[in-house]
């Protein structure tokens, strides 16, 4: 039997209640399809609201399709995306930014999930050379793969690089609300005063069913998106019941609470574990994530009754993701049962 | 101001009251994501019971993806698709279909929506000519955009045509339910029993939030279909949230009762406007739609009050959907203004 | 046995041999590649002096890859390329528009090959809408695959519709100097100053072994061409046996000789044929093409000692095509064959 | 002033007297185009002859698209291509391969260009997970853009592994006959006796004017390839210009004759490289290139005279090679005037 709330990600958990309300509210009568109803329109506004006046939203269904339509805008097929090599765009979407956008992606190693300047910079060696693909956008993760958060400074440090060369930032802000969380700070201070060109703001791991935002901080780049996001498949026609999540999700700073509470469980589950002994937490524990080593044999225990992702088996180091319906019994209970294992003779 | 249910189309409705409270229900806990969570397994069991043991069915988010998606399991691009002129995978697509697969389509031109062996005939001559594109699908909609329905019979003598031919047969069942209400059949008889090797069967525009089922006839065809599904960005999360959904839709038929009150309404429509002086029904009402030719300045005064498409410009043939929740008052009350509106002194 | 000189294709036959000379001078020591050659400087001097100072040109493999590349430069994957049901680009490419550039090609239905801006006039009314493709480029065959040629009106009035409504002008010019000694005028005439965009001009079916220039007349529109043509598998390393051909063609005039040549060959071989009882001539010969209807028993007869295309099976239309080296003799041997043929007794 | 024989590419160079001759022979009457000719006959004799009776040959216009269309012909979009780091379909065809293909290229690093099982291993890993690319093909180049070359036994291991997890064995043989001179074996023992299972044999660095073989050595692999090629767009028409070359080339070992002597004057031009002070060759000498660290100052110098390949400016290192019409005099005056560059005073 596997628990009900487990620390495999955070789309294991379902709808939070507000989120479900809304959409349970703007259930009535009928609205014109394809987002031509008034709950997008108040769901634009609230980004407005926290984004600035000037960008420009459009809802898709999931990240893959944030990410790949949204850099599908701002490239041809003979550019290339410069990313981390751990980032979600490289390891987990099969494929789909090759397919789609035709691009090449140019990976930097990391360990912690992110990219510096200068580790972008031997990619421009190649520009204007017709043999080779040509940068056009670096896309970094906020936060991380690895749980970790790009500063409003780190952030700033590249996309002034990345416009003094001419290329774009795009931000796969799958969690972004758990970075902004983290730093205490405005989802607008680390997007649009950063310099970000392009950004997928997550719904679906913040307690929405699904639903995620592709925005523009110009509006030349998106002139042809509603084509391009038709074009890719994910132009929904009861449009109004993304919208009426996102207008939940950004009133009274819901985002906000969700992914305070989601990463206050991370830092909870990490301190319960590192009073293990034999328990190593492996890098820093800055959103709703934790990294840690465990002892093999005590995983294959844990994995029957709980579920969560084996991230590196050479070094037996699990993740642990919490949510917002993480409570902090289900922390102790999970702690109390790492606890027993370990003190179990192993095999 | 716009009525709360007009007649623009079946995607304008929100979610039926039953398939909300299935949203609902499932809404506890955690589950696996991406499908391994029980309510995928049973709603692709109802999928078993309706279409028989050996289908393979697959969640996407839309329409457009159930087709492009299905279509590119199939093909090459070097292959092209046979379909009507009229069919939504031609006109309302944006060219998915060409992106995503690759593939021309070969159109057939179409009054009333269908198209016969015999008009997909001229196709095959090039087969094997290596400067053309070599046909691999006849795709039909199931009913048509034009609203009619294809009998049973209609059906296999295209698949045994195509069979013949070593061609597949894709059927865009949108609205699939709304077909087998008309024929009063059930939905086996004119797909699995019919020779069709690839479904999209609809749920959104019978009154579903979002989600459409891919639905393979034979397991070969869908073996590598999970990884085009992921990397054509429709593998939603928390897909428990569409299961549930296709579990309630396929649960006492609700299915066919959506479709049959919505295909009642059409006919009572059509019926109201029949009655009507100046007003000429066009073309059969099989399904949950009426095409009617108004005088274009009844059309303007009409559009004031009530959201629909005109079809066709020039005829001054406009386009009546009806959905689940249309009510008789609703079509009344459409017939009398459109009365109303003809019998004013018309500029 | 089949003769030596047919009339199947001007690419049956093989190289002239002025430039099959300019092949063989070029042939000595090391030249840098991919362009970067006295060659392709001198032949690209030559473009100028025919097309005026701004064009940008660049060299290509062969007719399906000036097309389908240029296209690619002038298009985005939801865009549209409207064009006769005749075109090269859509029955004769095997799919590579569609495959490389993403885009649908909407088709207008042509007798004789050419279109009218009143035939591309209903493209256009989608423009705008999400659900359609949006129309970008009109293109257009010059001479077109009927064998009839645009008179530099006719391109100015399509174009200046196109611009009007901010399409681009394509030209596919596999057979242009066919089409200018036809008119009697220059090659700018009917392109430069007739206000074309993009034009394909043609090499392979004019006398050379291979290689196509694909011809900007904005350089903005070309800026990236150089990358999108080497992802389009179309960068020449040894690129001077290609400048060097062209540069021979565009010298002295050679095309517009080899082009008159062949057309009086047409016209002669027409003459011919219609000397002959029960022979039709459809169409106009206005290039290096002759249509003509030839009893069914009479063109079996023909096939085993010449080899040529039925046009339309049903009408028993073939296509007779001369070349730069069709001879005189060619053309009275074959219309005394066909005259022998018709006078024996068919079955 | 440029010198005539450079040690920039193999590509620098023209066509070889034989080929040449060969083009000139074939260039007589009509023949039917697409290579329904004779000569395209028995150019695929000849392969037959030096690679085994089953395989099939087809003929494309370059290397880029000799890999890129083969590689088309085994994946579909999802899959994922292992190639070393340095390998040209990595670096060097402007992601043509992610383009046309859509698959990922999933990199090894590789000092000497050569990948082993062992580091193909950990990208099965995902097999069967629905969120990564899923390999199918292993592309190894044949000598090594690093000038090295697998031997039998390496292939043989590489190509064992592979057929284990079900992966085909692509060879990039642009430089093939090198290969095979180096090891003093035949094509086939490196190819057909290798278990490889798709070739792009290369022509034109080996002194043809254009042409590249796609062999496939299983013809289930080729059923669909002739519809590829022409959607590639790289079906010549005029291919008898093609097939005469490697008929020439693949007679009396012509393209081991000149593998051998451009091998043989890479070895001279690296032994009188070493006899000069401070002049290092780094990696082995076993095909065509010579890749050796220079001083700075030197490589500047000598940049001024001929043209050659700085490979990492970091490094100092540069790339030379040598073609059919290197001569002994030309290493020596190479070695002449780097051994005085090199003792004039450097800044």
């Amino acid at each position: 039997m596997k628990e009900l709330r487990g620390f495999a990600s955070d789309n294991c958990s379902g709808i939070h209640p507000k989120i479900m309300e809304a959409i349970t509210r703007v259930n009535t009568g009928h609205e014109l399809p394809y987002g031509n109803d008034i709950h997008t329109c108040s769901a634009t506004a609230k980004f407005h609201e926290h984004l600035g006046p000037n960008v420009d939203v459009y809802f898709v269904g999931g990240g893959t399709a944030a990410n790949v339509l949204g850099l599908e805008a701002v490239t041809r097929p003979h550019n290339s995306i410069i990313c981390a090599e751990t980032a979600h765009i490289n390891v987990d979407e099969c494929g789909a930014p090759e397919k789609f956008t035709g691009c090449k992606l140019e990976t930097i190693p990391s360990k912690n999930g992110k990219i510096t300047p200068e580790q972008c910079l031997p990619f421009l060696n190649e520009i204007g050379n017709q043999h080779h693909v040509q940068p056009e956008v670096i896309s970094i993760t906020q936060a991380t793969e690895r749980g970790t958060v790009y500063s409003a400074d780190e952030i700033c440090n590249l996309t002034e690089f990345a416009h003094d060369h001419k290329l774009f930032v795009h931000m796969d802000g799958a969690r972004l609300a758990n970075a902004a969380a983290h730093l205490g700070t405005s989802l607008r201070s680390i997007t649009t005063d950063a310099g970000i060109d392009l950004l997928s703001f997550g719904g679906t791991k913040n307690g929405m069913l699904f639903g995620e935002a592709v925005v523009f901080f110009d509006k030349e780049l998106s002139e042809q998106f509603r084509f391009i996001r038709k074009q890719g498949m994910q132009l929904f026609s009861k449009m109004r019941f993304i919208s009426a999540q996102f207008e939940a999700m950004l009133s009274d700073n819901l985002f906000m609470e969700i992914a305070e509470h989601a990463n206050r469980m991370a830092k909870f589950l990490a301190d319960m574990l590192e009073s293990i002994p034999s328990i190593e937490i492996t890098g820093k524990v800055q959103s709703n994530v934790v990294f840690t080593i465990i002892p093999p044999h005590c995983v294959q225990e844990l994995l029957k009754n709980y579920n969560f992702y084996v991230w590196n088996r050479e070094l037996s180091e699990v993740r642990l993701m919490t949510t917002f319906d993480t409570t902090e019994e289900d922390v102790e209970l999970f702690a109390d049962t790492l606890r027993k294992v370990i003190e179990q003779p192993g095999k």
